[in-house]
């Protein structure tokens, strides 16, 4: 049966001052009046149900998500350290096998925008059924809109059927010009969402990935900590998909966001007439371009274009958009008392 | 003897919003540690005593001034409405006469910013004495620095003495051609500094201010209430220093600023070496020219240049420095919460 496997991670760093580690990214409402987890699991509502969604989260985001979603709590599974995606997508498909050993696992993530659901429901269900009647592990690639520096790229190859081709080679973060040449080479971008079989998994793990291979017996035997304690933190795609040779690829036709930086919101989030994004009380003259988020007071602004202003957990934010993407270099030599907060 | 008259008005939106009803402009340490109110005081040291010292203002100030700056309650004369300077000045001249018949008043006000507090004696004093001597109304005329046109000009005429110079004329606000003709022509700022004595600032009063000369018989019997129910809210300058003809100007060698916007404190406050005036925690990366002030929650900035960023009273404004003079034309339309605020 399908299964879907919610990795929700996240330290909390990209939108200072509004997310903070007890609430990152997924826990505000980036692209909907929802949080973006709330989305996500509206996402699958009739591709998967609740009872066959797992969440894989830290101990301090248990709580918070488990209120925000209304999951049955033995879906939240609670990893006890951070230890990237692999061993997560791991522990998550072995506890679908658990309970269905013929379970086709969907992976997402917690903290996407995506417009177009039905799209999603689409592609997704259509990676789930080609992992299962390929014995693939099956990678949805999106339709690049710009020569993004943020995404790992999927390079397709041979064709396996319909739209479905071998994956050729993936590519970390490019540079600009690189980035221009793989979208015009018709290479997608890696968005982290995936369907595979547990069984096929589990192969390709045995088979290819020696930095979990230590902790595979603990997670035989239900031994959570002890697996976490024994494998080495490592991304699926680095010590799975890239090695693997049994990789396909299918273009997924629905705009998709990690939401990144605060400039994403631009791109997420509706906007005024004058193309900014505006939340919280805020009172706008002759200013275009901007993002301007206030949780907490009031924000006057008059002339200013391209700025995100932003006023919340008792910090207040001013910087260009371009500065967006570098926001972690801002914020991380603060003094602590200003990180740590609230 | 000598007797100040410091004048205390203010509506408290040109610094919006640190500044309020409450707290106006005065109150604000905006060019030295100390409320500007204070620096007054303390420019007068030495040449006017405390016990001669005269503070003009409204009911909602008098409490709050009078605790900054230990005056004599006697000294702190409340008027029962805002008249604009004329009935002010009239009423604490009257008051210093009353004590002292042969009072010298000078006229300042209490929201000035005056780096060389030396050169300030040196010139009131120096204005005084003119009045006694000539028996003239003397303004002492600033330098002008800049072709400003947001001050009025003194135009200087026939030599009397020395530096002293008769008024050929007064000029309000100029446009900036004008201004720069104007100081090409050798005018002064008018900088509303100002000495009479009490019996030359009432005979020229009964002979050309029919605003107010139908109070003076109020003034007289010392029924304050009754002027100002009487009297037209008028400028000094308009009632009688622009009609009478015996109105004397001497050059102020000291600089002078009436911080009369946030782009002003460039002026007044020590910038950082990136030319940042800032208030208040804030963390600032590659940013130049800015105003950042913060009464309220840390601020933190990087790449931004010559904005305005406020946090005070709950309202946080950001605008270009350049449309600070205009602030008040961005504040008052917003909902009236917002305004009436803290």
């Amino acid at each position: 049966m399908r299964w879907a496997v919610i990795v929700a991670g996240g330290s909390g760093t990209r939108f200072w001052p509004l997310s903070t580690p007890a609430k990152p990214k997924q826990l505000l409402p980036l692209a909907s009046p929802e949080p973006l987890v709330v989305d996500a699991l509206r996402r699958l509502e009739g591709l998967v149900p609740l009872e066959r969604t797992l969440l894989v989260t830290g101990p301090a985001l248990a709580g918070p998500l488990g209120r925000a979603l209304g999951l049955p709590p033995a879906n939240i599974l609670v990893e006890p350290r951070a230890a990237s995606t692999a061993p997560a997508l791991l522990w998550a498909t072995a506890e679908a096998a658990r309970r269905d050993p013929d379970a086709v696992v969907l992976s997402l993530h917690s903290d996407w925008a995506i417009a177009e659901n039905e799209g999603f429901r689409s592609d997704a269900g259509q990676a789930m059924a080609a992992a299962a009647a390929h014995d693939l592990l099956v990678t949805v690639g999106i339709v690049p809109t710009r020569p993004d520096t943020g995404y790992g790229y999927i390079v397709p190859g041979a064709p396996i059927e319909s739209t479905i081709r071998k994956v050729a080679r993936f590519t970390e973060k490019p540079n600009a010009s690189a980035a221009a040449d793989l979208i015009k080479g018709g290479a997608y971008w890696n968005s982290g969402l995936f369907a595979w079989t547990a069984k096929r998994l589990r192969a390709e793990v045995d088979a290819h990935a020696r930095e979990l291979a230590a902790g595979l017996p603990a997670l035989d035997k239900g031994d959570i900590a002890g697996f976490f304690a024994t494998v080495t933190p490592v991304s699926i795609d680095v010590a799975v998909l890239e090695r693997s040779q049994r990789v396909a690829v299918l273009p997924g036709f629905f705009s998709w966001d990690d939401v990144g930086t605060w400039d994403a919101l631009l791109r997420t989030l509706p906007k005024d007439a004058s193309g900014n994004v505006l939340h919280g009380v805020v009172h706008l003259d002759a200013s275009s371009g901007n993002v301007i988020w206030s949780d907490g007071d009031p924000i006057v602004v008059r002339g200013v274009n391209d700025l995100v202003i932003v006023h919340a957990n008792g910090r207040i934010l001013v910087m260009p958009r371009s500065a967006a993407a570098d926001l972690k270099s801002l914020v991380d030599p603060l003094p602590r008392p200003v990180r740590e907060l609230p």
